[in-house]
């Protein structure tokens, strides 16, 4: 292939897909993908990346936009940087016959869900990029395009799959008006944003989607991306940064941000029944976060009264995390220190983040698990938090 | 006194003065701070904040801002947010003759430098909103001003003293010039930025601060504070945050986004003598921040080939953190895994805030550690950072 032409990108990206992330599993990362040992119980992947082709697409726009995007290109501010792997894919995840990795459900049933025996897989898709645009009518067109694409293009062809409402959070009423739209169905599973913003998500502007997520028993997720792109603000409290590395480092920080927004805002306290999954974000750093805010709080509380619990307490009811990509650790004993200090048995989903560069493979991810631990973050508390139907066949 | 009649001020600050702070300690907080127990060794306490009232500095600005500054005030865009304490400060740190906390040098001796024995003080100072002004050079004005009221002031008054460099941080060239004025005297022994900033410290924009830290082998500091405020970039990734607690929160973030500036841009390639200090943004999320650093660098390298070590070899070379307000632990093994993970032996060095609202008592600011490493936070790795003599007097 061409595209493998450039000896700097496919030297980066064959390294990576040999098993750059979580090496403290100690386990057979070095392994070719299909030679990879197949998990014995089914699983729940929280985040797989389904690519749908802007002609594919263009169809589901009111004539208006089709004839400006055929005029303007699609006017949707990122890229600021540049990514890992293959236009941030994997090398082999790129279909035979053409197309954008993750375009093609056959070689992801393949790849993916058949070999790593995926009980669900929630679909995240790619539209982030909706955010970043001050167009408020346009994002919210575009959004509605995307999730009928997601119902037509992919949760019709396979019962295993669910999907994410993507909305113009841009615009909070209009975003209501879209989750109450495709938020009621069965096979729509949760509302998702980019963690790049303008505001962060605790601010009371955005309520009107907190009430449609509410009405609709909907998760609110927050996947990475995007930061500091278009109208977002800066990807950090320092400024723009100059490498993909720094935003890409710089993302927990964004979700910590969000995070402490919806506690200290009286969120949670407003809607007691709202859920909130942080993607993509990292897990290890929310420790010692956690123990800065609880502390803070204890000091500083007197300035927001209606946070009547500890914000630790708020993150275990409220707060779903995903695992990729989980932070190594010089030992196996830390590891479990701090996934105990993060409620993980109650608040840690397995994902996968298919098909992107630094996908980590349901066998590779983690380092091995007790039992109920293990079957809690790859099935539980995703099966609990979109409550989906308990496994069909019981293995192990 | 007047200002203690609100009783929700009254009320919170109390409570934080009576040891909110690091009660893993489980030592004495609850006792008032005159009962506390001395220590035996002395110590040095990396952050002092004098106070010099603006009468004191005004004489020290050029004629024609004295009279500006008469007319329409100081014009240094801040205080966004309220505070913890009284104005920030410790109620009981106000002088009773009046004048702000940390104002009046017989005080400070009686409460801080004599009652806990601190061989050398490093003074920090309060002139941070001199960095949220657009007015580089109005900027520089202040700061020599600031520089030279530390001399007059508070060098010349007590051995014990040593001052940082303030400089207009906004005008490099500027800045250097400062640096060179000022920098090479011995009682000068940093220079001293804000955290809050246009564009993170790695960025090249900065190098001729940095050629003249080196020049006169001084460390480049980083205190926190000013984050979101005038110039300065939003306090977050997701943009202005509401309440005090959340940009309090968010400024380890910001100095993350620095430290990795500082790597990824190759600054300590550029300038392999240069010592950077991370001050009051917290401790222990540097390691889960670390690990990441390293994770990344694996698979994106490629894109920043002058990073020819580990982040976290950098580091621990180059870098050096200050204790307060240090993160509370769910347990002391965690505590010392996650110190070790800081390289905290040769990193980590004692400070106080003094006489901050949350200042930390040399006594109770952290647990009880091993002798080498009590010694290496409480005075090595400050002595050898600062080039400051050995005790005068061995205790223990």
């Amino acid at each position: 292939m061409a595209r493998t032409n450039n000896p700097v990108i496919r030297l980066s990206n064959v390294k990576l897909w040999r098993g750059n992330h979580m090496q403290t599993t100690n386990t057979d990362t070095k392994l070719p993908a299909d030679k990879r040992p197949k998990l014995k119980r089914s699983i729940i992947d929280c985040d797989i990346h389904q690519s749908t082709g802007i002609d594919i697409l263009k169809p589901y726009l009111p004539r208006a936009y089709q004839e400006l995007v055929k005029l303007y290109g699609l006017a949707l501010p990122s890229g600021m940087h540049f990514n890992g792997g293959l236009g941030g894919r994997m090398v082999d995840a790129f279909p035979e016959e053409g197309g954008s990795a993750g375009s093609d459900l056959d070689l992801m049933r393949k790849q993916h869900l058949d070999r790593y025996n995926i009980e669900y897989g929630i679909l995240t898709g790619e539209g982030y990029a909706v955010h970043t645009t001050i167009n408020y009518d346009y994002a919210a067109a575009l959004c509605s395009a995307i999730n009928d694409c997601t119902i037509d293009h992919w949760l019709s062809r396979d019962s295993r799959l669910r999907g994410s409402v993507f909305i113009p959070k841009q615009e909070p009423n209009l975003s209501a008006k879209e989750i109450d739209r495709v938020g009621g169905r069965s096979d729509m599973v949760q509302v998702i944003v980019s963690n790049g913003a303008t505001l962060p998500y605790g601010n009371r502007y955005y309520d009107p989607i907190y009430a449609a997520c509410v009405r609709h028993n909907l998760p609110f997720t927050i996947h990475v991306g995007l930061e500091g792109e278009g109208i977002n603000s800066p990807p950090t409290g320092a400024g723009y940064v100059t490498h993909y590395i720094e935003t890409r480092c710089a993302r927990p920080a964004v979700m910590a941000a969000h995070l402490a927004s919806f506690i200290f805002e009286g969120v949670f306290e407003r809607f007691p029944t709202l859920k909130v999954v942080l993607q993509e974000s990292g897990v290890l750093w929310l420790a010692p976060y956690l123990w800065k805010l609880d502390q803070e709080w204890k000091g500083l509380r007197v300035q927001t009264p209606w946070v009547r619990k500890k914000p630790s307490e708020y993150f275990r009811e409220h707060v779903r995390v995903t695992t990729q990509p989980i932070e190594e650790t010089p030992s196996r004993e830390i590891f479990d220190h701090l996934l105990e200090s993060i409620y993980a048995k109650e608040t840690l989903m397995f994902c996968s983040d298919y098909p992107h560069w630094d996908y980590d493979s349901p066998s590779q991810a983690l380092p091995k698990l007790a039992n109920e631990l293990w079957d809690n973050i790859y099935y539980q508390n995703a099966a609990k938090l979109y409550g989906l139907p308990p496994r069909r066949k019981e293995g192990l």
